[in-house]
């Protein structure tokens, strides 16, 4: 199942972050202070948004930050997803 | 009875998920976790809405994902229906 | 006394549904799960409306499906009637 | 005195209905359940408002149907007046 | 001192009313009740305003009514005065 | 240091009035009644802003009336500016 | 890891002020009275935002001045980071 997100959406994955204490411990995400990331896993078509013209500059595997609250969440066969506008991602992590 | 979606809208139907446990038991929908997936039933004609060309992209039989509250519901010879605009579709599901 | 509405509004007219029970009782509308369909009684000319060209799309006779709230409600002669823009109908029900 | 309105707006006074009852008696505008009737006094020049060109399409003496809230009232020489913008006024009572 | 307002403003004045009861009792103004009636004192060079071009109709010593509570009030050397746009005038009264 | 405003802003302090009673006492501002006024002490560019051609009418030196609240207060080596946009002054007083 | 921002936005960094007092003891920032002032670490590429054409006129190690409350703020590899639009950059220090 594939989600093909619609006009000027892309679709993201947040970010599990994992990581081993000194002790080799491994930290669940929710135990670190960690920046909203994400990974775009689908891009929109982009084109003619409410009469203006869009252009898609994210790729799928792009790691972003994104606006907190931005977007609708969905879980599908399992995996949550955001979907949400290109113009809600903040920035693109290198 | 038909109903026929004016402008940018699109008229969609909530799939009902059915699920049998390893049991055999039938989980209605509510029972489950599951995604706001609805099948498109009819498509509006598009063309100028609010002064901009609105251009359909959905079909009849599209799987698509919607934001929670968006559009308004009817019921029609017993069966609800969600009428929304096109650009209140986040994706379509394949 | 017509209603002759401004721009791009529509005078719609609730249709009252009046249905027999198997024992023959008369049932009033208000009794029954019923969607909000309502008759075009008046179409407006369109035209400029805020900047932007409307064309009326509606016709007297029209079944038509509207947004709960939408509207102001009038009360002429005996006969309430809902005066509301075109975009304010989400579809017609044929 | 005389309020000559600018731009897109039109001034308006509540017509008050005065009925006899069978027995006779004259029952003030209160008393009864009436549409929000008023006639147009005065129609101002129309043009551009808010970068956008307004034709008025009312004139003196029309018999229109408002929006309850909609609109200043102000009181002029012991009589109450409605000044709003014409795209508030609803439909004309013919 | 004089207040030169910017853009599509005016400057009014409050007319103050004064009257003489039959007594010869001088009421002030704000014990009778009286419209929102106010004179231009000073009138904004208009232009563009907001990216729309906007041409001053009102000259100084109009008599104006104005929407209660629009625009700000200011004083200067004892004075009180408001400043509005233009588009906050309802209408002249002559 | 020097604050250079971005766009269409401006960048004003408020001036302080200072007088002296028959008795010969200081007054500080705050206690009489005074208009908002302050001086303009640095003019942004002007130029596109929010996709609208903005000229900058103000210039450094004038004495301005503003909206209460508009801007941001921002405080530099000791003194207190705010930094708002052209559209926010409401006239100069000469 | 580098943050690129977007559209019309930018990459700030609060400036942790820090000074000795007479004594030679270091305050830290929070206790003094500061204006919100960071510095650009990461400037976007500008262009057609939101169907307008955006040109970025800061650079990287301009010293700005900013709404309190606008944009988002993100933490990365230990580091305060917020993330805004231009337009809600007030002025730049120099």
């Amino acid at each position: 199942m594939r989600i093909r997100p619609l006009a000027d959406r892309v679709v993201i994955k947040k970010i599990e972050a994992e990581e081993k204490t000194a002790s080799g411990i491994v930290l669940p995400g929710a135990a670190k202070e960690q920046p909203q990331i994400a990974e775009v896993v689908e891009v929109g078509p982009g084109g003619m948004v409410d009469g203006k013209e869009v252009k898609m500059e994210l790729k799928v595997g792009d790691k972003v930050i994104f606006s907190k609250y931005a977007g609708s969440e969905v879980k599908l066969e399992g995996q949550e997803y955001t979907i949400l506008k290109q113009s809600e991602i903040l920035a693109v992590v290198e």
